[in-house]
């Protein structure tokens, strides 16, 4: 372990978030209220990431390793340093509540403890949307975007951020790939503001949907959420857009440099958009008779489809009390989730492409046993390494599914509650179903089982590896 | 595909099922009940399988392929044929019904459509718990013990019927194997009849009681199970008959020919019983207040954790009403199952156990990407074919029990019930939770939902590809 990189990078990680924390404190100060709360941590943040960014580096050398433990410490002590305002100002007094918040809030989850929603402060609700948009596209993808970073060796970095199977480089050079990304990131949501303010919406209110749409996260400033301004052309606006987040972010560039036909071609896009087609015919028939009508249903359907394959967490509906084919149909979308290289979460399209062609690879094997096969994937073959760690990856997610439901039984809340609540909180989406419904909130959990969830949304963001590295002795030792 | 080894082996499957049926047939007689519902079952099964068997063999060519098509449609056509009895004899007057009921007890599932058990004659209560013996070891592998079979080429299909991820030979030849296999289970089963008779059983209960623990599938006689003879003795015989019935029959060969201390060495039995003991003692403690103390919570608790970790399915108590924790771990449990190479179902041990040493594996190569890993179980290493197998297994028993509730959600029951009923068919264990749970039954679904189910049930008992094969069209093409 090279400790003075990851210390020199964590130190950074400290003041960009004490600099991204000037957003929320211009917000605080433009509505009249106390800038303390954001002083207060900014100062703290400023003065360890100040001290930790003077570690020297001595050997550039940063392997996966270091990527992982890096990214790793990172969200941890970001949401740790995330939660003061929250303390300091009084809207959520007690600590446990405000870490699970912003870490909620920086996974890009949307699960909630607030049970008064309307209540908050402005500058902190800034901060609490601020965080999706942060934790959307990644905070170390951002300083590779504003720093100058040595050269490829940053790729490993962001590789472990970045979700999905196999992180490819847009252009040859990490920071310009960085910069790219933040620069369509920021684009689409400036878009996404304006249409929302075009609609009727506050410009504060279209800005903070749009930082959590951006990031897919699901927070909102109002307790109803979306359904609060019961307007179709808002909810069409919105579920586009979160569609759109959902989609790997190459497909964007290869639209901006003119590969129209290339982007479209894309295997993931054409299965993510099927899969949401599909779903939202099922769902609407489903819910036709019960909420008047077909249209009526497709528009519920589509809201709410979009909202979880994207693993946004938005609300037009409380699907909680829809038939039993739609509620299990959402739950199956959100374990499918949204693209690799997406702000989304879940396990992503394009390893459930590689999943269900090494199921059939594996028929095949067995029946025909002389041929070797390959898995191609967007027309390139998927090396052996990338499929073994996809087929893993998938069952860690779903054994720490079922050994967090343990976790949370001991509040006595019912299984539905727990299994979803487990599932919605790994695969970033927000609500789930039962007493986590889109009309509850996660307040009434114990601690431990609040803990508990905050660490499944951190493994599910970073998909797992990350998280998992920091408890393994091994990693620790020097070389 | 060789056509012609298969029908003839299929056509030796249906006269065994004949010549098995003469039991439950003397059962009817010497309870003076009417033998025409066995006579009319008989007849046609000795005419297609004597004709089937007629096919000369011209090439003994018997690979893989023909191992598992061999395997799939004989345990689809003994069910078929196995209903007839139920339907002509009135007890079960539904084709499907009667078709579940038969797959749930070849599959030795114990899953049950019968709301009057009671009431059934004994000669059909006999066939039905039969059923479950047979299941339990296998029709082909009895076939192996008992007719000369043609060199090694057999073992194809015993790979193919005997659970786990590596089937071993115990002998070298497969025909002394199944005979070794078929005289343990035999010899067990006497056993526990006779200390079930000595506790009070009726011969006629103990016998189908012990039919129905070899096979590890959970009919009873009873509609209240093994509570309906409210005794400890009879519990604690049955748990521990459960809980050997779910070892690797390899640990009591060993131990038959004097290999003790290597016998319990095996990591698989180790893990099985560590698993038991911390399941039972969990739950204990968590029932305890809610059972009348510590002592009857570790009754109930263990003989539910050995019935539903053998995936056996009798109910001494409605754990549908236990506290929320026990009950996550019973469903739990049903995923894990017994160890390979036992009458029981689930996952099997060995394959946790390998998924969890590739998990491990996994996180070793990202710290320390340059070596090469192996896996090593029972003190041998893990083929990669092997490895890759499990892991592709697990994901496709998860994505069968999502894509099944979709299914059982038409018909309208909540959500616990068709989740847990979905893991109990295709994990072979018979009762869940909710309307399926040990107070329960599966009258209600749709014919739709059973023959899901039954479809689920012989996917779990024969291990996804033996089944999923006869939908492959390249099987079927001649070589």
């Amino acid at each position: 372990m090279n400790y003075r990189i990851v210390c020199n990078v964590l130190g950074k990680v400290l003041l960009a978030e004490a600099l991204l924390l000037m957003l929320p404190l211009a917000a605080a100060l433009a509505c009249a209220e106390s800038p303390l709360p954001f002083i207060f941590t900014i100062l703290p943040l400023a003065a360890a990431g100040g001290g930790l960014s003077l570690v020297k580096i001595r050997k550039p050398d940063l392997f996966a390793r270091e990527g992982f433990v890096i990214v790793g410490l990172s969200w941890i002590l970001m949401s740790a340093f995330g939660a003061l305002p929250f303390v300091l100002s009084g809207d959520i007094p007690h600590y446990v509540d405000a870490f699970f918040e912003t870490v909620s809030g920086f996974t890009t989850t949307g699960a909630s403890i607030l049970t008064d929603i309307e209540a908050m402060g402005r500058g902190c609700m800034f901060w609490r949307l601020f965080t999706h948009w942060i934790g959307g596209m990644g905070v170390l993808v951002f300083i590779a975007a504003i720093l100058p970073v040595s050269g490829d060796h940053y790729m490993h970095i962001m590789r472990a951020e970045v979700p999905g199977p196999e992180v490819s480089k847009l252009v040859p050079r990490a920071r310009k790939t960085a910069r790219i990304l933040y620069l369509i990131y920021l684009a689409m949501t400036m878009i996404e503001t304006g249409l929302l303010a075009c609609g009727g919406m506050s410009f504060y209110d279209a800005l903070l949907h749009s930082f959590a749409t951006a990031g897919t996260g699901g927070f909102s400033t109002r307790a109803a959420s979306i359904a609060a301004y019961n307007s179709v052309y808002i909810e069409m606006v919105i579920s586009v857009f979160m569609l759109l987040f959902g989609v790997n972010f190459n497909v964007f560039y290869l639209i901006l440099i003119g590969q129209v036909a290339g982007a479209l071609k894309s295997e993931e896009l054409r299965v993510y958009l099927g899969i949401v087609a599909g779903s939202v015919l099922v769902i609407a028939a489903n819910i036709a008779s019960q909420v008047g009508g077909f249209l009526q249903g497709l528009r519920f359907s589509l809201f709410q489809v979009a909202t979880v394959i994207s693993t946004t967490g938005f609300a037009t509906a409380d699907f909680n009390t829809w038939p039993e084919l739609s509620r299990w149909l959402l739950v199956l979308l959100m374990f499918v989730g949204s693209c690799a290289g997406s702000t989304g979460g879940g396990i992503k399209v394009s390893r459930m492409i590689i999943l269900f062609k090494t199921y059939l690879n594996e028929l095949k094997q067995l029946i025909l046993p002389t041929r070797v096969r390959r898995i191609w994937l967007e027309g390139k073959p998927v090396g052996d390494a990338t499929v073994r760690s996809v087929l893993v990856i998938f069952h860690i997610y779903i054994a720490i599914v079922g050994l967090s439901v343990l976790v949370l039984t001991l509040d006595g809340r019912d299984m539905i509650t727990n299994f979803t609540a487990s599932c919605a909180c790994i695969f970033n989406v927000g609500p789930g179903l039962g007493d986590v419904g889109p009309t509850g909130n996660y307040a009434f959990f114990s601690d431990l089982s609040k803990l508990t969830l905050s660490m499944e949304m951190l493994l599910g963001r970073l998909e797992i590896f990350p998280v998992l590295f920091l408890f393994a002795p091994s990693v620790w030792k020097k070389r």
